[in-house]
């Protein structure tokens, strides 16, 4: 007995001992292009995502999870960065004439990790900049990110040249973002990539979309485009398991902003910024939870960072949700906020959000501008359609509301969860508008908005 | 007489090969920092520049010269590269939340000339990024800009640096651009440095001020920075004569954009862009010359790399002036543009500009936004007092006016040299206003401009 009860206190002794010292607290995030709600996991009858299904009953579903702004450069440095995109400094998109650059000064999640050993590495889409404000021990821009037998031999190298380092993989997919044409259905991929073709009569279209073939067609394409980034998934998973990395490792897939179809993507509409996260941490005590709690691409970071025990000396980081990563209606994340300023250099449009459970205010900073349109969702069939016809309406919303938009907008999601009833004028809402606009102004206050200037008349 | 004729032909024999192999072809290039017309060679009877009108009594003196964006660090890109700022990508300011970049892949003087063997110097102010596109040897930015000996020091140190190598040193002068509070004249400087008082009441004012008070004050003030910037190109002129260096030198002196006062700076009206330029050249024949030819920053480039005889792979850039330095009235050198995107990164406000000897048109492509003032202009003593008296103009220009620009902005500068009467919609100018869109658009299109896009409704 006594024996016995040494060896209990040895083994106690040892465990967290072991467990603080030695056990490496790998991180991969993967990030989807584009994707929204369009997976069997949150509750898509056509789409086929089995290994996305699969990875949602091995961790945590999210259900009221944001991104900080709907536009690929500016959400992915939030995302590594833990900062609005009016406080890193990447405005819009970091390639060709748009030129935006994260400020000099940013501390971001590969220039954190590599400072306390982590092997920092990036597989397929990065598209942010500087470089160094992003250090990677790998750069792995150049594979194909529609190519998921490509992604995941990427990421198993990474796991060999990490050797006895932790490993922070960021794995950017190419889908299911638009191609030049199309969704990148075309392309010449493996066989282990190939996607069933979904029958377009078989879809159930968004409220912001027109029931026209073309764009049944469109979004049937999308639906392939989203089976293969699935693939992706499903191969990265097994690369993590089949190096058995899984019981070391904190997996988090998300997407970086809503679907490429216009009225979704570059807004601040739900259908732009609320998006799928699902995570598997190796510290889970149950598996297949729902999560609401509202978390944004800004607490992204900071759960990071405290999932690798890493404490930034910056003030500006968000919040870790690890600490209530499993229960399902956690207290005090009832708030998120958003903040954009372009996509294309040519799309100026600065726009500010808070969200609570059942209202949203947008701050439209430039409304007297008509809203800007990407260039491929300018380019999409189903926008064509629109204008060859000559719509007045894109599904159940107005082209005019749409297009030209006032100075402050405010809705009542839990009567009109579609964003088409604009209360900011009604007085029956007067205070409501009041207690938001002065919760977003602290908030812009608090995280020093460039935006927040005296105009030419104070 | 054999012999004689031998020398003679061994003389101009030697003469050219000794010229072209081993004479240094040396270029200053010195910016003020908001200089308008109040120097002396430019006719204003109270300013005191002997060392700018000496510099002009040995030189050449342009009447037509323009800035192609009335902005610090597009400018200043635009004097490096050759290139408007939507063709550079420095489309607004260097620094702080700013945070524009030059694209990576533009050809800029420090570079082509540094391939070429020269020694490359900077100065006190740059206020370009980044620095992969801009190489100095020698990089001087914290040299006080607004202190002429700490710059003539530096420029001295320079050249003793550069040894046998040729040199090109960019000076940018921090007057007289406006400090936290006035215009720098309360800092403490070496005696050299001191300026005059000047009377307020002695001032002409420029059409676009109100004759009040805190505007005679303010512009007074602005004449002592002027002077301290004359005090400072006095200073460098000395140290190239001292370092015996005059004759192997070209000089160009000009400013970045024009007076930093609300209806100036900023804007493409010719009291943002309408510029000082002096050039002095060794290989000039005459001296102390005019010259009437419409030249543009876009010019200043490929003037510099004719002068040192380099021949840059690039078809971006404009056109030398070197053919024309002594002809007062050159054919050819007729017309100028002009392109503006931001100032501050809050100030977006892209515009493009034709200007010819008698017109000028102006498209204000983002018209639905108010015209946004820059933090510097917004805090002049000038600006309070307009808002204090409420008053409706500014000078002679309504603020209405100046404030809500309509899409098209169309000037005959020979009747109305202010830009006051807009005959953009006059019928009578129909004809004239599609001529000039036409050529700015096919500029634009030669120059790649992002900002032409269609629209949502094409």
């Amino acid at each position: 007995m006594k024996l016995f009860l040494s060896l209990i206190s040895l083994v106690v002794f040892l465990i967290p001992q072991g467990f603080s010292q030695t056990k490496p607290k790998n991180i991969v995030l993967m990030v989807a292009d584009d994707l929204g709600f369009q997976t069997g996991c949150y509750g898509d009858k056509v789409a086929k995502t089995p290994h996305l299904d699969a990875l949602a009953k091995d961790g945590v579903l999210f259900k009221s999870a944001f991104a900080s702004v709907a536009s690929c450069s500016p959400s992915r440095a939030t995302l590594l960065t833990g900062l609005p995109t009016h406080q890193s400094g990447q405005y819009g998109l970091a390639h060709a004439t748009h030129n935006a650059h994260t400020f000099r000064t940013v501390q971001s999640l590969p220039k954190l990790l590599q400072k306390e050993g982590y092997f920092t590495a990036q597989v397929s889409k990065l598209h942010v900049q500087p470089e160094s404000v992003y250090p990677w021990d790998f750069t792995g821009e150049k594979v194909g990110g529609r190519n998921p037998v490509a992604v995941a031999d990427a990421v198993k190298g990474v796991i060999e040249k990490a050797a006895e380092k932790p490993f922070f993989i960021l794995v950017g997919f190419t889908d299911p973002h638009r191609a030049a044409k199309g969704f990148g259905n075309d392309a010449k991929l493996p066989p282990a990539a190939k996607t069933d073709e979904f029958d377009p009569k078989s879809l159930t279209l968004p409220y912001f979309f027109p029931d026209q073939p073309e764009v049944r067609a469109e979004y049937a394409d999308y639906f392939r485009s989203v089976q293969r980034l699935d693939i992706g998934v499903g191969m990265v998973m097994k690369t993590l398991k089949d190096a058995k990395k899984l019981d070391e490792t904190l997996v988090i897939f998300l997407s970086d902003n809503g679907i490429p179809f216009p009225g979704a993507k570059t807004t601040l509409y739900d259908t732009g910024v609320h998006l799928p996260l699902i995570v598997r941490s190796p510290n889970q005590k149950k598996r297949g939870l729902t999560n609401e709690a509202m978390v944004s691409w800004t607490d992204i970071a900071p759960t990071i960072l405290d999932f690798a025990g890493v404490k930034p000396d910056t003030a500006m980081l968000g919040k870790s949700f690890l600490p209530i990563l499993e229960e399902e209606k956690a207290k005090g994340w009832d708030v998120v906020y958003g903040s954009h300023q372009f996509h294309e250099i040519t799309m100026y449009y600065p726009m500010r959000m808070i969200r609570t459970r059942t209202h949203k205010l947008i701050h439209n900073l430039a409304h007297p501008l008509p809203y800007p349109f990407a260039s491929d969702l300018h380019g999409s069939d189903m926008w064509q359609g629109i204008l060859k016809r000559k719509d007045t309406m894109m599904g159940e919303r107005s082209r005019k509301a749409f297009e030209n938009r006032p100075e402050w907008e405010l809705y009542d999601l839990s009567k009109d969860p579609n964003e088409l009833k604009n209360l900011a004028k009604s007085p029956d809402h007067a205070e409501l508008l009041k207690g938001l606009q002065e919760k977003l102004k602290k908030w812009r206050t608090e995280t020093k908005d460039p935006w927040l200037i005296k105009d030419s008349h104070e």
